[in-house]
């Protein structure tokens, strides 16, 4: 399962981003690398493209992030649901997620840690603000460069609701007609 | 379309915001009311109770919210998807949005914005933290009382990717047999 990505314009990462997914975080610092699962994020602006998203300080990437200034957020589909689960249920103080779970690191483009090929779609981010670091754990990243796989156009994502449940998108309704603005 | 809703645990919201859904904001300050469409939230915090959201400048509801320092985010269902996207594209400077699109105003139990009924589930929020407001619009909120209708237990919601498309909430899968902690 290899996703053969293009790159994507910054300022439309909503598209995907907006609707909640759960992410995968990957990020490195020195020769350390991590994958951490996320459902705590939101878009904050188009253009400079920013994300905020809450890292607590116990997850291991929270160092290398902190330390690097730098992560990748990918975007898992649903195929993917055992590995976001027990991504989620380890700590990579104890084991390489790429290799506990048969992920790939790719290079990315314009920061240090590793893109994973297995996702839909891998967003390069870099520290924008980290004025709520301290207080809650909630950095807000630019996103400088993103890849995004041409097909499915439309793949199922996974939307986590605790507990251990995801829920899966379903399909796509269309209003455009009662959209007066572009966004 | 009324939706008889139960006190919910405060601390219990990220089940039905962490997946991601559109968001109905309702505010007051003084005699005016508003309501706006928002996509961009997240959670930051069991407890309290911590819910981060972008409202632009732009939006009447800022005024409101700044001045009041309340909102009630009420959980929309798909049968609203035209009240929604009309809601997203019109202004309260312009029209009272509960009487244009046929929706309930009702009392709060802890702040002076009004629920909407209609909706599935309203979380009573307080500004918690504007450190961020002046930057991106960033207002931290903590949820002080969270009212949830009973049935039914999964509503599809909306969850919006931009160009007028709402992509819908699909089936719920379980892996909670990898899950080793609670969340």
């Amino acid at each position: 399962m290899t996703a053969k990505k293009q790159d994507f314009p910054v300022d439309q990462v909503r598209h995907w981003l907006e609707p909640g997914p759960v992410v995968l975080v990957s990020s490195r610092s020195g020769d350390q690398t991590d994958i951490m699962a996320m459902g705590w994020h939101t878009v904050m602006e188009f253009s400079p493209s920013l994300v905020g998203c809450v890292i607590a300080r116990a997850n291991h990437s929270f160092g290398l992030i902190r330390r690097s200034g730098e992560c990748v957020i990918n975007l898992p589909t649903a195929a993917l649901v055992d590995s976001v689960a027990r991504i989620g249920n380890s700590s990579g103080a104890a084991i390489d997620k790429f290799a506990a779970f048969g992920l790939t690191p790719e290079p990315a483009q314009r920061v240090g840690a590793p893109l994973i090929r297995e996702c839909h779609a891998s967003f390069e981010c870099r520290l924008f603000d980290d004025a709520l670091v301290e207080r809650y754990g909630f950095f807000v990243f630019e996103v400088v460069q993103a890849h995004v796989a041409r097909t499915p156009r439309r793949p199922q994502t996974l939307h986590y609701s605790g507990d251990g449940a995801f829920m899966l998108s379903g399909k796509t309704i269309r209003r455009k007609a009662l959209f007066t603005k572009v966004s």
